[in-house]
């Protein structure tokens, strides 16, 4: 650090040199061995170590996300791209890449909404039961769709129990999953049949919250925990199939215009 | 399951179906709250649970190469994505896509070297020392430059001792750590100028190979622990950074032919 | 066809089938040896064949953006990844990813403007000059910056000049091309001082809305022009240079917290 | 240029200074509208421009491998990457991530084979028939499939017949196709039931020989002509279909382990 302008690279996250990686200021060595990988990410993430409880949250974030079989678009273009004789790391980038605003993107706009209701103010005074009436108001006046409500495939997503189990037996949580609940409680009650619980998405995203991480981050959490699934399914790919994943000729069709000849200019 | 033949899209590793999640048998929400996601990794990667010795291990692998910094390939191509104007997801994908042969690619070779001399074999029955002695006098003698074995930035990389230290005190390790260590013994005492210790890709070839993990899986493990350093990296550009990276002009330069007039046909 | 639902995976672009392949209706075949990349490109994105004027401008639009060096982002992430040990089509794949919406997006916002304010209008009883100086009294009114209209590096881009002579030497061009030029002479009028010039993005818009094509095509032809740049780049990077491009130690800092003890529990 | 070290960025296909751009020495400007989109991929890869039979001769194979339906991998890829709520970019880099060694590689494959065989030599003085002999005893003796030969779909790839009919209607073509020619000839003398005819990627590579391209660049010249089929494809993904391809339930199982409860630890 001098009085010269920044370079045009910096980063405040980790530091290389002469052989030694500091991590948010703590010696990388000091940290394999004494610390779990999930406690690195937060600090890596957050830039402070987590506490304990912090820390379990996470994992189990983690762990939830991990993966979901090979149905979802991400595992499906990963072994595509695999298929096409490419090499482990192409494929599993295929499928973060395919991690996109409908695959994953829940959890960081469910964060957002509540982040953009409570984030900076004073908590203690504010009514979370009254705010939670308030947003379920606008969204049913607006037909607007919240992010973290609701879900395709399961009516309620065990994965959300758990995590507010886990958090509850650690105490964990604060104003953001007090916040996520009561929506889904007030949805309850004013429009039983949509069917709207919190759902995995909004747990997590309101878990992160109350870690004090940024709505920004919600996919990369995402994104960190599906990396091991969508390297699992490469693998699998890699062991037991062929290359060349050609759609099966019956799942497909051509319904555009029949042939024709060529005009003449 | 039933007589016909298999599907044309089948996994081993999850089951997903009416809400429940099971990852390698177990149920999803067992395993929230439970076991760490270094226990679940190993789970998914290799079929069963790790014991004790093994999370720990896996957990200081992830934690030594969750990051090393801006300047490495992956961070620079990750955070020049995003400064297109692109997601998050899209510049965590392309940094993963980076990791190739020559970044994090040693691990996988190590693994392979390893296990090509020991897989199979009745290792109580094998003397290392003799086993490392081949192996150098047959690199040296081709001059063949062995993966696993020293490294450009580090004359001594200190992850690498601190993983073997870790290995040590959790009574971690069998003859794949025995043989890695010998060989950079064996590399010390006939070439001690040439300077090839065990670098890091070599340590966590060799304790992935005692895990019982195939060597395919090295890069994997790379890009696990690496998608927590480069969601951090891109999060990073996101909050500090203007769009669109351009090479700055004094770093590059044209060295092609010079102008001409198009010629005439 | 048939009365049952349509198959999941539809298209009406090609046909492939018992070794025939119908682009559009037309046999491959036919297209082969008789008609030009362009004429192929514009059947396929547009459903018919372009007449001569609109297959040179398609050409002409191709060749204006093919390349453009070394330095922009695109050409850097793909030969960073290149350097980290992936193939071609990995790097050049890179390369696309980085063309997100701050890299070649503006064709597409550009184009979207114009469609937005001229698209199914009767264009004939359409004042054109009304209809720019509406626009760049909003955009000055409300400080937006118009996609499309000034360029960072060039005062004038010869590449918009030269688009526009060349319309004009086909006699190509309608309502499109004249608003997008009309506006840009109305920011010279009021805003001199501004350098709003149409850039070669604006002029691509304009020009890709004359021959009839949807907005959310415009990133698609900079694309599809830019991959020949792209696998140049990349060949050129495998032929002269060696893996692991790593930032120059004089290029990146770090800024975080200076090193500091673990934290006791 | 001086006496200084090359800087690190360099390139010689592209010059981009004060708004001029050369592309090998040409001036953007005289281009645009003079010369084809093949004109100018010609010259970017191979540092000067084509003549007419080269010119047309690029045509053809851009235009044959345009696209080939819905059904390959790449557009499977492409598609479901988009499917996630991604961009028309972020798609489009994951179908050409998807070209990989088993999907277009055979023309690089097919190219080396010949361009070993050929490159360097004096062809006029080389017996073009006894060479292909001598290949294809060797492939049959060793069992080993050379790239460029046989065809999974098609017994007979009408674009082979076609490539080669507008070559030859062009007066274009050397030893390369010559030889490539002659192979499948002495595979049609020696071993009629394997079916074994020149198909589309080894035609490519013998013509992309002749033109005196790298046989590196066969990969290169598949990713630029099917660029702009998988924009057509992601496009017509975006308007006509739904976000989040789920595998349909019937088309995927788990054959992994049963259910099973946690281990004790």
């Amino acid at each position: 650090m001098s009085d010269e302008k920044p370079k045009e690279w910096r980063t405040a996250i980790t530091s290389n040199q002469d052989g030694k990686i500091l991590i948010r200021g703590y010696n990388l060595d000091n940290l394999i061995g004494n610390k779990s990988y999930a406690d690195v990410c937060f600090l890596l993430l957050k830039g402070e170590m987590p506490n304990q409880a912090e820390a379990k949250m996470l994992d189990a974030i983690l762990v939830s996300s991990i993966d979901a079989g090979i149905a979802p678009p991400s595992a499906v273009a990963a072994r595509t791209i695999f298929s096409g004789g490419n090499s482990l790391n192409a494929a599993v980038a295929g499928g973060i890449l395919t991690l996109g605003d409908a695959h994953g993107g829940a959890i960081e706009k469910a964060a957002k909404l509540f982040q953009d209701e409570l984030k900076g103010k004073d908590v203690k005074n504010i009514n979370i039961g009254e705010t939670a009436k308030k947003i379920v108001d606008d969204a049913l006046k607006n037909k607007k769709r919240l992010a973290g409500y609701g879900h395709k495939l399961h009516s309620i997503d065990p994965r959300t129990t758990r995590l507010l189990t886990v958090a509850k037996s650690l105490n964990f949580g604060g104003a953001y999953v007090e916040l996520a609940v009561a929506i889904a409680e007030e949805f309850k009650n004013k429009k039983p049949e949509q069917k709207l619980p919190l759902n995995v998405d909004g747990a997590i995203g309101a878990i992160m919250s109350d870690m004090g991480l940024d709505y920004r981050l919600g996919k990369g959490l995402f994104i960190i925990a599906r990396s091991a699934g969508l390297v699992g399914q490469v693998f699998e790919e890699w062991l037991r199939e062929k290359p060349f994943r050609r759609l099966r000729s019956d799942l497909h069709e051509y319904d555009g215009v029949p042939e024709r000849p060529l005009p003449q200019d």
